[in-house]
């Protein structure tokens, strides 16, 4: 019997539900596709860099050949964007899900134990599982706005412990982790902290630590071009740590799993730094639209974010109820539940265009008060 | 110290030493890259379907959208191409190397055993290193035009064995395995068999195991848009089986990890049939051309390939000074000493247009005799 032969980890895996794409729902709740208004998973509604047709049109005629496993020029952009030496990074070829990836591979033994404070993202989770890693959890502090609780970190690490996840801004509660905070961790271990910054570009510059992971030597920044730069349907992800650690990464980092149309999206949207401010600047508009517009809602409360969403908790309905509602009506958010540490009464709200936030704020008076 | 937490496993790998690009290849050697002919990873010389360019186009709005995980249209197209279920299909967003590196988190845990003849693909070794597997090694016979000797792979299983690895055409010394040794193979193991045909459309068809693979309960085949496709710059492998094997390969397979724009490369590719047809005839063509090309060398002896490059011994020269002095003349091949189980004399070559093959051959009259 072949079933005798899997994996006892994955055994215990739950099989993968795919999440609806618009045109299941367009399908299903008979909604027009065009008229779906997408606030579920945290992409940037301007889209990528106009930009980027031209340049991939030029890269057609490559398809045939091989990605180049390392682009100079991708390294030469984002050392400058980053402002830290290209022996610094390490860039991954299906968003940061692959760097994580690469950490356990690097990193976790079946039986080691990795620290994850919830709720957060829950990739963290997956990945641990797969790896047969003992989860040890740790807490955002729900009576204190999900601040981070820092003891329930430290007081949880042990000699085994061989990965910390922060993530800051913290998905799905959207709000920072002290820069303190973050340092008393890492200097009160040595195993290594992922300090995850998806959403960095939506916060205050003061608490981005991509500049200074690499003097120390047990941290690892994870970065994306899924969120602000527009690119999740391209897979870009990458991680900035000390030289040692990179270099132990790239030794299990899949060789070719960037694709030459990846690189090119990656390189033009970098070097069209106007559209990246822009950007910046209408996301964080349109979450104070979205956190203004949220507030007068008696029924909800709305928690601040340094990201590109809010969280939301409902306090006369299900989660589940209230998306259900929503895509009737042509709109996709996350409902949480299925994050761990969280109830079954909250939701995710990612920003939209402010067209998109005003159609959207108005059917919620449909559905809630 | 951060060094006593990465894995024994991570510690015995040889740090990573990528390939040279042909930008690369063109600085070093004072060649221009227009002229340079890359016969050395096996990728299809005219390249990938005309019809992508438009398709492409228009998915360009949507590359801020996370990419479907399961792409109906994708799945659709390639059941009615191999004549199996949508259900007995597995798709990778790395090429055939995310199927494999998939098939280790399914089945193999530290220390469990995977049985590799050798010459092959040095991907299933790299991988079962960083899993941490106890690689057994089995034998394609060089005494014996690197036919599979079975008895080698038949004695080397035990109860521990999770996978055997056979690649058919076998890369890189081009010959298939027979019918009645996979079958034997399978029938007498209960792990799982790794039917690799990266290069099956370059073969006959009656060496195809990929609808017969989801009858059996313990055969994976493996399958590329990289080679005869022309899309090995954008990262699609897909695996067949039966849909127990499936579901659990689907527990632990990255989500996202196929890009958006790689899933409309390979839906176009897949409807082009004409293109795809003409890429085999004149691919098989140029092998022939290649073939009694390098026969009149009389120090050299060419191995038969069922596969879109040849196996070349060298009787006079060791591979890497061979390998050198085509360089210099703007001509990379694949020096095969890095291969497990082949010498410091073995070089792979692959199909070129028919122009290239002309060229090729000429300048290799200036090399050896």
């Amino acid at each position: 019997m072949l079933t005798d032969k899997v994996r006892n980890a994955v055994k215990k895996l739950k099989p993968y539900v795919p999440g609806k794409s618009k045109e299941e729902i367009a399908r299903s709740y008979g909604v027009d596709p065009k008229h779906i208004i997408k606030l579920g998973s945290n992409e940037n509604p301007w889209g990528a860099s106009p930009k980027i047709k031209d340049e991939i049109i030029k890269e057609l005629d490559k398809l045939h050949q091989y990605p180049e496993p390392i682009n100079p020029k991708l390294m030469e952009e984002l050392s400058k964007f980053l402002n830290v030496g290209e022996e610094n990074i390490i860039v991954g070829g299906d968003g940061a899900d692959e760097v994580i990836d690469v950490i356990f591979k690097t990193f976790v033994d079946r039986g080691d134990e990795v620290v994850i404070p919830i709720p957060t993202f829950t990739q963290y989770r997956v990945s641990a599982s797969i790896y047969d890693a003992k989860i040890v959890w740790a807490r955002y502090d729900k009576e204190n706005e999900f601040k981070l609780d820092v003891d329930s970190v430290l007081n949880n690490i042990s000699n085994r412990t061989k990965v910390v996840f922060l993530c800051s801004p913290n998905n799905p509660t959207g709000n920072i982790i002290d820069n303190k905070d973050i340092e008393k961790i890492i200097k009160e271990t040595d195993a290594l902290v992922v300090v995850d910054h998806a959403y960095i570009e939506y916060s205050q510059r003061k608490y981005d630590w991509t500049e200074k992971a690499p003097k120390f030597d047990n941290v690892i920044v994870l970065r994306t071009f899924s969120k602000v730069f527009g690119l999740a349907g391209m897979r870009v992800g990458y991680g900035v740590a000390n030289e040692e650690i990179i270099n132990y990464l790239m030794r299990v980092k899949p060789i070719f799993s960037l694709t030459r149309l990846s690189q090119v999206c990656a390189i033009t949207a970098l070097r069209d730094r106007d559209f990246f401010e822009k950007c910046v600047k209408e996301g964080i508009k349109s979450r104070e639209m979205l956190y203004n517009g949220l507030k007068k809602f008696k029924d909800i409360k709305v928690y601040p974010s340094e990201a590109n969403y809010l969280l939301v908790e409902l306090k006369t309905m299900k989660s589940r109820e209230f998306c259900e509602e929503l895509l009737k009506r042509g709109v996709i958010v996350r409902d949480c539940s299925s994050f761990d540490g969280l109830g079954d009464n909250y939701v995710r709200i990612s920003i939209g265009t402010f067209e998109e936030i005003k159609r959207f704020l108005n059917i919620l008076k449909e559905i809630i008060s």
